[in-house]
């Protein structure tokens, strides 16, 4: 990962402020002749998109997503595919309401990242947050939703677990469910409980943090490129690049230090096919940042916005103690909309080493020996 | 981070396999006429070695350090300086004793990359944990050693905070207990607990998991690369891709999801001295993914050692059931010496912004304005 | 480089085709504080430009380039400047007439990449040559442009010094001279005879190579990354990357292998300045893949363009044996054009190692000792 | 290519300086389970070790290479191969003799890189040219060598086809002649008046330039990753960064200029077994920077020794005007020795490309449509 691309053979560069003309990114290194249109990632683009509930911000972002470069029609399927040429992906931005923005322009937000731009780089956009803006994101699940395409079989899926100080409970996680609330909760229970909790987090102009985990399905053994490209190495970086993270675990995490050795060892055992079988994951589905096989288990806390109504002690531009209390249209809980962010940067990971074991390795043997 | 490079002006590729001739590393893209000798490499890695403590592998390994290239006398000042070019160190293996291993030739043990190294490569050095074994972070002590040197004023201190399921006390925090017990921990009283505690593992044919905390001093504001080249993004690979590592935080971390916005924002005062002070640290030194000019923390989980002598059942090469039980000299807890595994990665992922925040801004304005 | 990017702390990423509905490119790594606006960038791509005399394809583009991202107003000064964040510049592309190329649907033109992209991705966008075409170059113009801006003093010019058989006098070669005629030749006596041979060329349906040569002035001695990211080895790679380029050469290139090394050996003596002054430049500016401080001289063939009128032996995409007459729009000596995109490519190797010099080693000292 | 590493998959990076402890090179991104002893790399060295006739520097170095990481014996064949570590190789430097060389630790030998480290660095090693040695091309060879056996039916050849003013000859070109004389010559005639050539150039004190042609056979279609990827970009790259060398080109190269493009144009017709021939090779196997299946050919020029006993003007490290004149043991003509160089960076630039096609679009298909 480098300035503003990541990836080694599937590689994905963002570019765009939140109020500037328009946010876009380039895919490159692509397999050719798979299918692609806008419909195959505009649905992504609409999980992500804000102002659905009143629980994200009430911007209005039709984030139409049009594809630039890199798609031609085969002429035997009569369907667009990819070329093997970067695909170019651009979101004109058009909700834009620059003057709700105009406290920030010479006061820090604490928490935020006006002052450590301005720091770097002598000036910042704060239009919107410019650059440091989630709306970059935006960018990330479209490359995602290209990234899905290219293993066969994977399927990834996230799920927010906890806000605030309330937790799933696992007995009651249903993926079915996450499709049913505003919060992307496996657990109805607890999704019901959060629409009061976080009606009072915005009506009191707070904000509160959350944790996500995103699960990889049918992932293949195999991947990862040891040492420093291993797949958990990847995904580490990949999932704290996202805004306001921060922290990142795989498989059981933070957790493992209260292990046991054989507490900790997934068993394994032959199964019917020939093929291990792991008799848990507290791997995560990563063993020496190599693949596993079993589901790639990651998760991620997020922060609690920074921009929020409560008046805060800061600085400003010219070096003067004040305080700052931010107005205009903010997430109280930007976790919630992490979630098919979170999903989008696992989805690349898992393809560029996908590619890569492919590179250098070809197509593995069955088995050992 | 590729393959078995890391960085990108501060570039480190290690080598090497735990029963081998010899492992090593190269540090390309350092600065020149930085004064350099083994003398400022050795004590670092004399932390790092096993057998020091009945608490670590009994494994003897002098591991001395020998620069191979890059350095050069300069006239001038009479001493041996860096060059610019290339610096190659390496380490000679010599604590070899392969009868000991020959258990996990054919076995996988669960919880350990034998299954996944075999089954991407199709085949893998099984003698001592091969590739996979922690006698590769060795090097990367080594390239911190230099990394140190290269950002003035950078201080980047690690301890262990946990252990199973015995923490730290904030409260009795003192770096200086850090050098007075074998665990580096900074809990006098906790260090203590720790000794019957982890004889206790040990003598039970057990392991342990733990966590670690570092703290860099001394790190200038405006590091840092947005989006994908995060200077927290780069954090979390280094310290992920350490053996056994399962889960990374920066400042409040896993915490901050409980945290409310007004919480969580470190707000912000002038200081006497014309620079911001912030009130609090919970965005641990980064905003942004740019360094906010305080201290930079950073915690990982270690998982415990998987090569244990309770039976765990597994399978074979083969495809057959099984079950193994390692035997040999192994850590019960390889989190303490993962303490300056991870200040070494620490500091050399600082250097390596230090030099692209050079490169792209050059020096950074004192003050925006 | 590595598929679409080349650069490494100036890092320019290309995508587009001929007869999408854009070409664009993404310049990341910019330093900021850089006063920029598409009329810093515009008349580098009207040099570029087709269709301003009756030598270069009649296609009509205005090529009106957008800059898109990482550029905002400057309290201080009132100026738009660059952020430090990625550059995004496009050019939507209105000149197409896809039905002049339905010829070469199936039909792979000699000398051209038609086969090569069928062969290797499996199918091509063919309508203007998709990817292949030089349309991309003007992507390289636009980045180039703002790398001019990024070294103080450089300057960096090119000229056409051959054409078939025809070549400049270097007694006569004059700077002024390069603005005055379509070909950008710095001999006004070989320009006069170029419009009558390039007119027969153009009449008999036929094409023409050419020899461009590229100087940079004002370049600091000290940039180039030895050994593997040497300024010429960098110079070498960007330009034969240019569409049509079948060979480099530096200072005295191919012709160094006559000398003798007392002849090729650039003496030096003190300059009244303390600095050295080369009595000759054989070496281009460059000795070990370091800049000298002499100026950079680069020059690059380009093969005669393969899309004529004159009948062609050929295959198509079923396996049958055909030939092939390109009509359309086509330049009759590609080399005339590849004058601005060589100065832009250079122009952008240069910063990059501008940027990397500062980078590893800050400023350099004024003199060795 | 960065620094001192070079390639995307297959990614080498070397260290070492001339009279250090020792050279050596980090071949990454290897296939596993391809047979490698050292026995596989040495012949290649012996090729380019100094001191095998009167005309190459009589530095005796016997240049045995050893391996240190990256291989273990295939328990089914009972064979050593490559794990898909990194493999490590080390050459101890045994020949030097320092006080050759104490005449330029001052002066700067004009046509060589001694100024230009000096001012980019403000120190060099000098001791037999330390980095800026072609004792550093040691370990391309080297890894040259493990290239070689990636790619199936690779093969990679090379010759001396000028030297100085005298030229090879294309009708009395015999590969067999390339391994009988000392020039690496195809020529038999050409040969043997370089003998006589050669030693007048010797014994004048003086030296001669040179170009070298690389040809390889067996290289499929379809490698290359454009645009800034090209398979001639990196051969460029490749070849310009070998020590002396000051031009690279393609199949017809600067010829190129002076052809028409129907002269230019390399017909196709339908072979007998279904694949296309062409009935020229003036691509010098590349099209659209991707590999067309014909033969590779590349061709680089190799600049005159600098360092020469016939005295010349330079300046030393304190500024002052002075003369030099190099004593010691030198090559007459650094293009010879440049031959197995030349041939093994064309086979790791191929090996590179055939892996990143492997990895980006797997096996191609046998023929579009």
């Amino acid at each position: 990962m480098s300035f503003n691309t990541f990836g080694h053979m599937f590689r994905v560069t963002t570019f765009g402020e939140s109020h500037g003309p328009a946010i876009g990114c380039v895919v490159d290194g692509c397999p050719p002749r798979i299918p692609l249109t806008e419909a195959d990632i505009q649905p992504y683009l609409d999980k992500r998109r804000p102002g659905q509930s009143r629980f994200t911000t009430q911007r209005q972002e039709p984030d139409a997503v049009k594809i630039l470069s890199g798609v031609f029609v085969d002429e035997a399927s009569g369907r667009q595919v990819t070329t093997g040429t970067p695909i170019a992906l651009v979101i004109e931005n058009v909700g834009q309401r620059s003057k709700d923005y105009s406290d920030i322009q010479d006061k820090y937000r604490p928490g935020h990242a006006d002052y450590t731009y301005d720091i770097k780089y002598g000036l910042r956009d704060y239009r919107g947050g410019g650059r440091q803006s989630a709306r970059e994101t935006a960018m990330r699940v479209g490359a995602g939703a290209i990234a899905r395409k290219i293993v066969p079989g994977l399927g990834v899926r996230g799920a927010l677990i906890q806000m605030g100080p309330h937790r799933v409970e696992r007995a009651r996680w249903d993926w079915a469910e996450v499709e049913r609330n505003p919060f992307f909760c496996p657990d109805a229970r607890l999704a019901a409980m959060l629409e009061d909790y976080l009606d009072g987090v915005r009506k009191r102009g707070s904000s509160t943090g959350a944790v996500i985990e995103i699960v990889a399905d049918g992932v293949p053994p195999g991947l990862g490129a040891p040492i420093y490209g291993k797949l958990d190495g990847d995904l580490a970086a990949a999932l704290m690049s996202i805004n306001a993270v921060k922290g990142v675990e795989i498989g059981a995490g933070f957790g493992a230090a209260e292990l046991s050795g054989e507490e900790n060892a997934d068993e394994m055992r032959m199964g019917n096919d020939g093929k291990p079988v792991f008799l848990s994951n507290n791997a995560g589905g990563i063993l020496g940042g190599i693949s596993t096989g079993q589901p790639i288990v990651a998760r991620f806390a997020v922060k609690p916005t920074s921009s929020i109504l409560i008046p805060r002690r800061t600085v400003d531009r010219h070096g003067k103690d004040t305080e700052i209390s931010t107005k205009g249209r903010h997430d109280p809980c930007v976790g919630i909309r992490a979630v098919p962010i979170g999903e989008a940067m696992v989805a690349c990971v898992i393809a560029d080493h996908y590619l890569r074991q492919r590179g250098q390795v070809g197509e593995p043997p069955a088995w050992p020996s």
